[in-house]
């Protein structure tokens, strides 16, 4: 399958980009270090990476900003961030992007484990992770030539944690996280949030 | 206890400013039909309401607007309205509103089945819906002098499938939805999602 990924060179897309190369065609995107550039919050540059890329069997995104902090030091301007970047970008991506997939393709999108799980300083993100579930539980209802949506929610990943000196111990190893794109990019589900915890 | 009872002229809010006026002092408080009036989609018409309210020990929110219609369809203001009124509107009440509550007051939220129960045309609001609950309970982890906020997800209202030509037999009476927020209420939960499917 030729499987566009975008958020390419980031923590998660890079195990994703690793996990399928050696049996699909990977077109890797990314905000800026990518031969192919995209900026998800923008809707044009969403139409004209399409434009690049020509039609493909499959797209995964592991892209999109939105802002961890207290409730009351997160500006309008944060929340914002989240709603335009991490959700509406790739909201879009679904609304801009489904033409350019082939018959029986599909889409993944990623959400991430503090929909379910929240914490102190994550209201935006809980708010932005949920909000991608419900869309793609109710998007995959009306997705059409058999094209399937799914979300991956992947739960904290063990660099991650290591990185922001949480404990490590609860995060999986990002192959194990990435192992949810390759089920949902070649498994048949469709509306379903695929978790990740282990 | 003094509740401001946001939405009190429409269906869910009648019914809730029935369910408690015998025991509490309701301030019903709408877009256009109280006396006292709030756009929540309009952060400083939020602030002028509690301006005008004063300190209160609840507020409940049954009101916010998103669109219902085919993803295909749905334009980007569609999903703007959704984003800006019955989402980051009840965002706002509370990022905006928690000062104004009493120690161990209550802020309750509406979503609504469609977060957990999507049909076709309910993208835009299943992710409306989704992010309310998920922002709930997160934040409901950092609110401050023991105050809590719920969200009530109803199910769909009797009334309001009969007036749409569904079948109102999988709806839940007007009545049994506003228990669930006199339970939140009157109760001690917190960061809690209120289902009312009966």
């Amino acid at each position: 399958m030729k499987v566009i990924v975008i958020g390419a060179t980031g923590t998660i897309g890079r195990a994703i980009v690793q996990a399928i190369s050696n049996r699909h065609e990977v077109i890797p995107v990314s905000h800026s270090k990518s031969a192919i550039k995209v900026d998800i919050a923008d809707k044009a540059s969403i139409t004209k990476m399409f434009g690049t890329t020509g039609r493909v069997d499959a797209v995964i995104c592991a892209a999109g900003l939105a802002k961890f902090g207290p409730m009351t030091s997160l500006s309008d301007e944060d929340f914002a961030l989240g709603l335009n970047s991490k959700l509406m970008g790739q909201v879009n991506l679904v609304r801009s992007g489904t033409e350019y997939i082939n018959d029986n393709g599909s889409i993944t999108l990623t959400s991430g484990i503090l929909s379910r799980r929240p914490m102190k300083g994550s209201s935006a993100i809980s708010l932005v992770n949920s909000a991608l579930e419900g869309f793609g539980r109710a998007a995959a209802l009306e997705m059409p030539r058999g094209v399937r949506i799914n979300i991956v929610s992947p739960n904290w990943v063990v660099d991650t944690l290591k990185a922001f000196n949480m404990d490590p111990s609860i995060g999986t190893p990002v192959e194990v996280v990435a192992q949810a794109y390759v089920r949902a990019l070649e498994g048949t589900m469709n509306g379903e949030v695929l978790d990740t915890i282990k």
